[in-house]
């Protein structure tokens, strides 16, 4: 067993290797580092995105790529639907005002019957889909097949939830022509990848008011940096890509690794492999 | 149809008053009025609490009295499931970080299979325990019989939740006593009345970490007093009485009313009528 922080350590460790697990999910290690892996059969990921892998060398390659899959599907749904009562009940203005000792009444939104677009058909996308439908939103969940659809779908959206993997099919999806059909009472929420998003035009829509608001977890570059205007915005809440990740996560990744590398010892086939043709897992009926 | 903005005004308003509509729930002017009232044959409150009109002279009259049951119910759950998620994610580390511009990465906790009390039996508490179950909550539901039992449920709880009439059965139900059984991961929220809970052993409580948190919307005194320690206590959410007031309530009260007005002159029972012994309705199986 190896170990290796930086790309350069990599490929020093990697000649003669025939397994890698991939902790740094958002690092370019191993792409920079490839030309190294003389034996490598499986490369694991301890994330559900494999999109920092998805490198031709890799993807032309025999090697099997695995992920996470599954560690971080119901921690996100419930982070989402957090986000979704924090903004309808304005929790935001609520710390704002006790910070000053001012009581502040104010109205708030109902979530109950309120339209919600999920985009995104792997399981992080069907749990958010299920437990927003268990309180009672009117959700539509958008999976791979109907990404092309999602223009059509936004205007009337109360709320436009992004859990897709980043992939060609994805990646700046949100675009200035895709936020121009949201109703101005819109919010979105990011638990996705940043690049999902074209960030530029997200921030002229907030800042002109023509959606309401959005939380952000993930983004173009992580961490964001202290001069982005996302830090700032109105009716924006900013966190650090900590949507899936509960006290004991990283226990939980150790044990989704040890069980596959049970199985590759065994000879058994691995749990979570990728299709690296299409960036995700398609077993347990993704759609 | 006559209007009175305070005890003054409405006890020259209410000789000769059949109907009085009390839209300012927390103010005692119908007590203070009370000898002016020869008339009154029925009293609606725009509230789900009837504590401030649960006062001798109306107790022992034969007035009616009747409530805004239903109005709040669902968004008052919606809330409270708000707040769980809200101090479960740390949202509040999240804003606060966020205004520092500093990206601060955290492990949360997850609500499904966490252990919940809801004392209230009542359509609130019902509707709060219904949603904090529906998103997969271990939900106990205390109603008004079972009061007296709430000391042994709480240990093992993570989350208790006030939602109970103040009665002679509950004010001050949430003193040191019960506080020193709650586990120290254990948060509080109250949603109901302040008097619910001993406010000083709150903050005691607080202070000493002897729990982790609180979300407070009503408190002994409102609006709460610039100088209360509660606005800056370490865990602790202060929302101004707005856990039920959704966009539009006040239309919604005023259809409760209207409705029962016109039962009241077409001489039909009138709707949520309050068991004056109780302090709340007994009709719509309460428990």
């Amino acid at each position: 067993m190896r170990f290796a922080g930086d790309a350069s350590s990599l490929a020093e460790a990697l000649p003669g290797a025939e397994v890698l697990l991939v902790w740094d999910f958002l690092s370019d290690a191993v792409r920079d580092a490839w030309p190294a892996a003389d034996s490598l059969r499986w490369v694991h990921t301890a994330s559900a995105g494999v999109d920092r892998l998805t490198f031709p060398g890799l993807l032309e390659s025999d090697v099997t790529l695995t992920n996470s899959r599954g560690v971080f599907d119901r921690p996100m749904a419930e982070y989402v639907l957090g986000l979704v009562l924090a903004m309808a009940k304005d929790f935001p203005g609520t710390l704002a005002a006790q910070a000053r000792r001012e009581w502040r009444h104010r109205e708030t939104e109902p979530v109950a019957g309120r339209r919600v677009v999920v985009v995104g058909g792997g399981p992080i996308g069907r749990a958010i889909a299920g437990l927003l439908g268990a309180v009672g939103m009117d959700v539509e969940l958008v999976g791979r097949r109907e990404f092309d659809g999602l223009p059509r779908r936004l205007p009337g959206t109360d709320w436009l939830v992004l859990a897709a993997p980043l992939t060609d099919a994805t990646r700046g999806m949100l675009d200035a022509a895709a936020l121009a059909l949201l109703p101005r009472s819109a919010r979105v929420i990011n638990v996705g990848r940043g690049a999902l998003v074209v960030e530029p035009d997200l921030v002229d829509a907030l800042r002109e008011r023509r959606i309401a608001g959005a939380a952000l977890d993930v983004f173009a570059r992580e961490p964001l940096p202290a001069d982005s205007p996302l830090w700032a915005l109105p009716g924006v809440i900013v966190s650090p890509h900590m949507s899936g990740d509960l006290i004991g996560w990283r226990q939980d990744l150790v044990e989704v690794f040890r069980d596959n590398l049970a199985r590759y010892q065994a000879g058994e086939p691995l749990r979570n492999v990728v299709d690296k043709t299409l960036g995700y897992v398609t077993t347990g009926g993704g759609t």
